[in-house]
């Protein structure tokens, strides 16, 4: 067995044996086999595919390629929530709080944003002192006390993932759909969840544009995590609209502080509530998706929700005292709004170009390797289906850098189309699935 | 414009502008785009193809990577043959001072062998002092003394294509068809020919083991070198059987020997003549390709052809001794006969296992990097159609490697396969192309 004989065989169509796969993506890891044969094979995963039990000895190769930790004596089931990404989708920051605050335990291993889309990680730092580098042990030890704590991604938990999805980001072998599960799926179940619930996005924002590869993706996933013993169910939801009405950083954690005191968008707290009560429900704490919802929806009112996060922030290191008075956070050099050029009903927010507006500003990454501004971002005041007046502030653009400030503009300005009748509103929850609909 | 959407184009099957093409190639020549990106573009390019428009660029990014010789002081067409590589394939060798014998300028450029396939550059440097390693100005002054210049791939000429045919050769992206058409046509094209003969092979022992696969090379191949300027023919022949009798680097040094002195076997004169022939036609030195083939008998018959080599080798610094005198040479350790197991007729020879066994008795490489023993190969007794009885030497084994000569040897008798009724003899030359075929 060669690595060659290996990429020559997926070259030609053929599928490779569980031993196979273990072989490259173990000596992959171990430095033994080179990015560029790796690219190859990537390349050609990309361009033939992979079966099912071809996914599932990947995933498998990809966890055993670390450690997996065992959670079995916290009790009950321990949940997670994962989003395949998208602008303004700041869900797991105020879910997590309010399903621990259910007596649900939540593992949680989030990721950074890259190109359009943001990422959780980088919204908990810009709370000064907020940790995200936590050994696999401290992050048992912040579970077991405090039932949930936030993580990256650590170098114990599937590292083969890790190295290869690096070399997927330069080499445009990041959209395929046996890769993507690979590496989603082995991180969770690394992790040692017993249930999960998938966010996977659709539309112009997300990373599957189009309805149908989102619900093969989902499908994928759901098979993957319940031939590995893992309870598995996915919604498909929309991301053709930025969620809620903040993009950024910092910006983005005042609105998760709006949406945990119940002062939150519409339709991000419906997204929420609905992972949430799932989450809920599998981790036995409610009898139905429906009671996990209210439940849900409760835990927000009487404070409890928010109690928990602070008390998240506190145990993972942060300073509470701007999420009382986030007026006092330090502010960006300049904010600009952006002025409806006419009357008319917003037909649609295109969460693409919003996403690249905010990584001009300053909040988000061309490469891994950039620095991000906390304070960059956007504030909008409507949501398509809503009438506008020429003239009124459709959108704050906060930045310090001025050079980009107009590029963004011009890209936000695009992104807001208004049209003289007012359309259907959009709908947020497409879809729900699990392994009945395989 | 950058690597990663030149990578994205390709893989979903777009195609590449002539800048793109450029841009990429240049960068990865310059070290500014890395080993993996192009490893993805390279398996890309394989699953996706290219359409013509693209193979010519691609030639010509190649060509422009270095230098292109000027060869328009030197007087007449100046030809050039390129085959694409098989087992027992000497041609080049007694070709090109039959060619030069005749008045044409041959300016050649040769490859090494690796795999089952050997190559003339080996084959040559088995006679002592023989050096192909010029500069483009040593290699055009020898040209005008001699006629006639036999090398190897220098840095200066294609660079791009050197270093971009190491990563095929690892990366499992070797056998497509716009791969190997900007290879070797960029290297003919930048050595300052007007005219190029090529001998497509086909069959087991090639690297096209299909008809059509060849054929289809063989009119890239064409096309590229038409749209150059240069007047492009190719032959398709068999490569189901080695060529010749003998399979090895000094071993078909005498063979070619052999060949020169008028003593050669029928397959591999017939060939030879066939190329040199048509290469002498477009080198205006016959009316016809017939008339060609007839002056390239006359050469070997009345010395002249035989002069000429000992005329290259001096000038290219080799020995001239042994080429009187083979039988001082140096002998292997090891000398083995297999010998027929039964009565009947020769069915075939199969050319990638005698290759396989060649290398395993040290006359090829596995890796670039492996050395060559000059003194391992093995000589035929019979080709198929012929009539062999039990116990009749079919084969002489020649190793000084002990250890591998029991599996070299089942590798042999497997290639040889013996039936009880004598069956058509093979076609050698199949087809004649040129650009009115296209």
């Amino acid at each position: 067995m060669t690595a060659y004989e290996i990429i020559s065989k997926k070259r030609d169509g053929q599928h490779l044996s569980s031993e196979e796969i273990n072989f490259f993506i173990n000596g992959y890891t171990q430095n033994q086999i080179p990015d560029y044969q790796m690219a190859a094979l990537l390349m050609a995963i990309f361009l033939q595919g992979m079966n099912k039990r071809e996914s599932q000895a990947l995933t498998n190769s990809y966890i055993h390629s670390g450690k997996v930790l065992n959670l079995d004596h916290i009790p009950g089931i321990k949940v997670d929530k994962h989003s395949t990404g998208g602008v303004g989708d700041k869900v797991s920051i105020i879910l997590a709080p309010i399903v621990a605050a259910a007596g649900v335990y939540v593992p949680m291993i989030s990721g950074r944003g890259l190109g359009h889309s943001g990422g959780t990680l980088d919204k908990l730092e810009s709370i000064p002192g907020f940790c995200v580098n936590y050994t696999a042990k401290q992050f048992i030890k912040k579970l077991e006390k405090n039932g949930v704590c936030l993580i990256g991604q650590t170098s114990e938990l599937a590292p083969a993932d890790k190295k290869i999805y690096a070399l997927r980001d330069v080499t445009a072998t990041v959209q395929s759909i046996p890769l993507i599960g690979a590496s989603i799926m082995s991180k969770k179940i690394a992790e040692g969840i017993d249930a999960l619930v998938l966010d996977v996005k659709t539309g112009a924002g997300a990373f599957m544009t189009d309805h149908k590869k989102s619900l093969k993706l989902a499908k994928t996933l759901i098979r993957i995590g319940e031939e590995a013993g893992k309870t598995t169910v996915a919604y498909i939801t929309d991301m053709n609209t930025p969620l809620g009405n903040t993009v950024g950083n910092w910006i983005e954690i005042v609105e998760c502080i709006e949406c945990l005191q119940n002062n939150g968008p519409k339709d991000l707290m419906e997204l929420t509530h609905r992972l949430s009560g799932t989450m809920i429900y599998l981790g036995q704490k409610a009898d139905s998706i429906k009671a996990g919802v209210n439940l849900s929806k409760e835990l927000i009112k009487n404070g409890k929700a928010w109690d928990k996060f602070l008390t998240i922030v506190q145990e993972q290191g942060g300073e509470t005292t701007y999420l009382s008075n986030p007026d006092q956070y330090p502010a960006s050099k300049f904010s600009v709004d952006y002025l409806s050029p006419k009357d008319g009903w917003i037909d649609s927010i295109n969460a693409y170009d919003v996403g690249m507006s905010a990584v001009l500003l300053g909040a988000g990454r061309r490469k891994s390797t950039d620095k991000i501004d906390n304070t960059a971002g956007l504030r909008f005041y409507y949501k398509p289906g809503m009438l506008v007046k020429k003239g009124d502030p459709l959108v704050t653009l906060y930045t310090s850098k001025k050079k980009t400030l107009d590029i963004a503009m011009k890209k936000v300005a695009a992104a807001i189309s208004i049209g003289p009748n007012k359309k259907s509103t959009y709908q947020l929850i497409h879809q729900f699935l699990d392994k009945s609909g395989l």
